[in-house]
């Protein structure tokens, strides 16, 4: 079933394969095999092609790949990594590998990841990369040329250049392309964007990477709580972040905690917690429907049509809450909306549900009269009209909330929606019964 | 309740407060700002800060503000934007005023834009820039500064550099960080990668995009069938796209169409467009639950006790199809796993889903045995059992065999996994009733 672009049998072809592949195509093969066949293929790579291919490699796959190899070839790789990404592979590893990891490296790249491993985990902090190039803005633009063309080997951008005091305080930021269009003797300072945008070490990695793609910027400077220059995050690592932090979002949103890593590294067991966690809390919270039905199950038992439609009503009203519940978590992803829009939000949701409400009340009522008589078709129309509008409310509200009292909005969203409307709507539909049906 | 960074009814304070701050600033806070209130803060900026704040804003704002602004204004501004901004843009407004506003370009500018309408809505050549800066290999690093320094001031990106043969065909790249490090009289053809990657103009948007991600690239070359050089996809672009797709599969996911647009500037009435057609589709796939229902309307008759459990297992056969499907949705989205490994994922899945319904089923007999006595709880937990495995089966395929038949994984995701689940967890629930409870 799995088309294989190797031909893992025979060692010699194996060996013409990969060396014709580039690093990007390799990378990506590499990551639909199985371990032993992964290794396999990543031993045979010439040195340099092996570095590039790896750091390419999800943090899953590096980790993975590191166990079968010999200790030596362990250190050069790790050696080789930018120390974000090196960061993010300490992550993965158990402690103890990750100190004797760690101790193995240059006394150099030992102190950066040091650095990066002391921000917390959510943080800008831990994803910069403290390898960069750092102006004066008393450079001459020949001067700030040399000294870039001497720090561009070891650092990650040389494209978006801060500018620095000498207190290394940021001043300022100066684009290479700036430096490239102006005179040898004009100066750094002159040249600079004093106003550009930094971040701080310790806040929110996501902050970050929304500024960065808002502001269409290749990097952005970090600087500690004194505005000292610590770092810069490039462009690359936040689209990884954007990337990783909508697969959190997705998966919550499915009612799940989120993998962090791809779907075949993680192990059935690790599956499993992610979801039955998950399950549970809503099943307890599902109990709440088998409390509502018992009380009425006298009027259940006189009119059993009744039960026919508990289904439907409830699927309805729950997609209608999931709807307007992912809209707003996106909405509050991307910031359209924020805390203070909580009364605009209101009026708009309650707005569409009475819409949906009306529309899906009318709709179903000649065909649920036609298969049920007319009393139930009023209910039935009554309580979709009722639950649409309600759960449309509800749907846009709980995220809202989760965020307001600190938790991640996509918690509060799809299933637990579903779950709240399955209750209320129950609820609303056995109390217009018992009015209608007049019992 | 909206905390206004700007004093509306001053507008004298209110000149002093935009002029404080930077685009970026000044571009997210126009995006909450009412249309009335937003065009009168705008029309305050001086006309450099204007054009940099107005690239920033979304396209569905950027038309709303052409709107209030005089004609001159608007071409000013239009003829500002990059080709690729602009043409975004116009794609949100109607044909006329669309045709309108590029007959009022310069010839040049009308010539690019006018290209890049020529290709589809979501193929890569709709996001490219055709303002690049095109190398030969020939020319030595000196020719190439000079000829890079000319051009600059028009081009997108500088720092991505592709090389073209005299067909003009693209014959490999090089990095501007590659040119500063080599001495003046190396030629371009031996520094440039010759197998660096490009993309066709009419492959998909989001294919270029994951390139771009995957190999860590601040821009990828175009190419037509010829493979002649077109444009170049830049990394800001490709974020907007990530984003883009994003919140289009979220959309999906919760079962509405995608916006596309800013929520507040979405109307009540495309809100409630994008959900109700949803809605209706899945009523009507509901009505199934009613069938299988009325079928059993005999044996619920007997035992209301029977309904009590309906919306609590439904809702977790829901919840385990939900959480499978988000997960495959996103592992397609991102590539992990692909259609080849639909037996590998088959296996995967099914084991989680018999541990999940193991789990469950266990954990419920002693408090249903308890609350309805011995043989519902047998019934319930069997059900639960088989609806789990069986939903976490469904849930992982249903995406996959959408891929298969060419339709958005996402959409066969949450809502209508949901649904099938419904009418099958039913027909599993009664079934196994009858047998336990002897009918």
């Amino acid at each position: 079933m799995v088309e294989n672009p190797f031909d893992l049998e025979n060692l010699q072809t194996l060996h013409r394969q990969v060396a014709q592949r580039d690093a990007v195509y390799l990378a990506e093969e590499l990551g639909h095999l199985e371990p032993p066949e992964r290794a396999k293929v990543f031993r045979l790579l010439a040195k340099d092609k092996a570095m590039a291919v790896f750091q390419l490699l999800d943090a899953a796959h590096q980790e993975e790949l590191l166990a079968s190899l010999r200790d030596e070839q362990v250190f050069n790789l790790v050696e080789s990594l930018d120390p974000d990404d090196r960061v993010r592979l300490l992550d993965e590893m158990p402690a103890a590998v990750a100190r004797k990891l760690l101790a193995g490296l240059s006394p150099r790249e030992q102190r950066m990841t040091a650095t990066l491993l002391g921000y917390s985990e959510e943080s800008a902090g831990r994803i910069m990369t403290p390898e960069f190039v750092r102006l004066r803005p008393g450079m001459t633009v020949s001067q700030a040329m040399a000294y870039i063309r001497q720090r561009a080997p070891v650092a990650e951008t040389i494209y978006v250049l801060p500018v620095t005091d000498d207190e290394l305080r940021l001043v300022g930021v100066v684009e290479l392309k700036q430096l490239l269009l102006a005179a040898d003797e004009d100066q750094v300072g002159s040249l600079m964007n004093p106003g550009a945008r930094c971040i701080r070490a310790d806040e929110d990695q996501e902050a970050a990477v929304r500024l960065l793609q808002a502001a269409d910027l290749l990097a952005i400077p970090v600087v500690d709580s004194e505005k000292r220059l610590v770092g810069l995050i490039t462009v690359d690592d936040a689209m990884d972040v954007l990337l990783a932090e909508e697969s959190e979002d997705l998966a919550r949103v499915g009612g799940a905690e989120p993998l962090g890593r791809p779907y075949f590294s993680v192990s059935i067991i690790e599956l499993v917690r992610s979801r039955v966690t998950w399950l549970l809390v809503l099943i307890l919270a599902a109990v709440i429907t088998v409390q509502v039905l018992s009380i009425f199950e006298a009027t259940l038992q006189a009119v059993a049509t009744l039960a026919l439609f508990i289904p439907l009503l409830l699927n309805t009203g729950g997609n209608c809450g999931a709807q307007s519940a992912t809209t707003m978590v996106r909405a509050l992803a991307t910031g359209e909306v924020r805390l203070g829009d909580l009364l605009r939000v209101i009026g708009r949701e309650s707005l569409v549900g009475l819409l949906l409400g009306t529309t899906l009340g009318l709709l179903s009522l000649a065909p649920v009269w036609w298969f049920a008589g007319r009393p139930i078709a009023m209910v039935v129309a009554l309580t979709l009209f009722t639950v649409c509008t309600l759960s449309t409310l509800i749907g846009s509200l709980l995220p809202l909330l989760a965020r307001r009292v600190g938790v991640d909005p996509a918690v509060a969203s799809a299933p637990f929606v579903t779950t709240f409307v399955d209750a209320v709507g129950l609820l609303v539909y056995f109390l217009i019964a018992q009015v209608i049906l007049d019992f």
